[in-house]
């Protein structure tokens, strides 16, 4: 392992999935020269190819073993579905390779289950695997939506556990800090509960706000006519399906309780709605655009 | 009444409530010498100072009546709950000054109740109202706020009826025009049922979601943590209160219809999400990113 206090922080990173968030944290290392050679690895050779020849990665491998076998740190930026059989593949490689000593992050929207599904796959090597997830991203996604300044300012959340290896948590922040994210560690729980309440829900809310427009007679005009309160709003909505649908599995009942509190709020809406209360909506409206206006600036 | 095709399009406005959209129609109007002198009204003295030391109006009358009496046009940009108490003023006013060539104008977002509450207070003269909405907006409001650019490049609809002066129209169309805007005209009640979908009841869902998040214990952390996609699905959360109350209360139909519409697609979401139906939730997803990449750019 490197000197974490100087520029270089590794030697070799590997990146498993090079698309957004992946290739965007390959960039930013770059930039700050926090590593000499980063090696990706994924599904699709093509995927691999373009990273290569976006400058994302230095070269790849088809096969996670293989990609693995020399590295400092393993960094895993796939949809929450692929999880468990990129770990397999990855503690598979390490053993085969005899490397003890690279540490696995990963970049997954919920914690709870991948550091569950962690403990099941690397059991005694748990230690050296630091959950994290960077609160950033954008509506697109593949190699050439990375760059370099996606984390700059951003947060990144790490949940450690007791039995995780406090230098490998220092080591995965001190990389994280090296792409301008300010980190942060709390517990898994606390954060599946704040990711469901800020992201999942919001998400799912915009998917299915356009979804549930999609079969409307009127379609055509609702988009002619949308403004960009209706743009903004449904931005969301153009994400990653595959992203979503398993950041959903993976954080299921987090957010089923936060589509309960939303249903409540919905129809405690409809009342006062049904019932011309304007008092009740303006109550709800005026509390609302003070609390937005308190936090977000 | 001024050549329609000159660049002066009329002599004297007289615009009642100058704050976001009132103002900026009256900048824009300015920006394009589109009318010689504009008159602002409004309640609050304060607020037409302001709008006067901003040069969107040249002078002010804190009284309706004597404002409108020798306005070529009258535009009344006010929240929807006040334009019953405006238009009757409208009507006094004009029929005191003996100014039976005035055409009145309006732009709230609900065009069904707007309509029959002209028809009610002008009578006879309904004919010289031309009802109308610009689709353009900020989460701002009052004089500060407006901009000469807000109507550039966005849409104007206007929804005349039956009874409705051709030349009117005509007339109300070119002002719109010389802001930039491009105007289409539509009856009310699909009006209505458009704007329902692609912007009141997404105002309600996103006043709704940060209004039940604000009880949560972690509301600190939860906004700590929101990252770009919840501060863009929020943004209009920040409007104003009275103006969505209003909205709410004038629309109320078509608004129920559609969060009658919204809860079923939360329940089929929240059965797929309980019975962890990756399927569905990818179908869901998935059509949703299609419907919106397509028709949003």
């Amino acid at each position: 392992m490197a000197d974490v206090t100087g520029k270089t922080v590794i030697n070799n990173l590997c990146v498993i999935g090079t698309g957004l968030i992946g290739g965007s944290f390959c960039l930013a290392l770059k930039q700050a020269g926090a590593c000499n050679r980063i090696t990706g690895a994924g599904r699709r050779e093509e995927t691999l190819q373009k990273a290569q020849q976006l400058k994302i990665i230095d070269g790849y491998e088809t096969d996670i073993a293989a990609a693995v076998k020399d590295a400092d740190v393993v960094f895993v930026s796939v949809p929450l579905g692929a999880t468990q059989a990129v770990f397999i593949k990855i503690e598979a490689g390490l053993e085969q390779a005899g490397n003890h000593h690279a540490i696995i992050t990963d970049a997954g929207s919920s914690k709870q289950q991948v550091q569950q599904i962690a403990d099941n796959v690397f059991g005694v090597n748990a230690s050296r695997f630091v959950a994290g997830h960077p609160i950033a991203g954008t509506e697109n996604s593949g190699p050439g939506a990375a760059f370099a300044e996606l984390y700059k300012n951003r947060r990144v959340i790490l949940t450690p556990t007791n039995n995780t290896d406090e230098d490998a948590v220092k080591l995965v922040k001190a990389l994280w800090q090296k792409t301008g994210a300010s980190v942060e560690i709390m517990d898994a729980e606390h954060h599946d509960k704040v990711l469901a309440a800020t992201s999942h829900l919001p998400h799912l809310l915009a998917f299915g706000l356009v979804h549930c427009l999609e079969n409307m007679d009127d379609i055509e005009d609702i988009f002619r006519f949308a403004a960009g309160g209706f743009r903004d709003f449904t931005r969301i909505a153009s994400s990653d399906p595959t992203m979503w649908r398993d950041i959903c599995l993976h954080n299921q009942q987090p957010i089923l309780e936060m589509m309960q509190r939303f249903r409540a709020e919905l129809d405690m809406l409809y009342n006062a709605m049904a019932s011309a209360d304007g008092e009740k909506l303006m109550e709800v409206f005026q509390h609302a655009k003070n609390t937005r206006d308190k936090f977000i600036h």
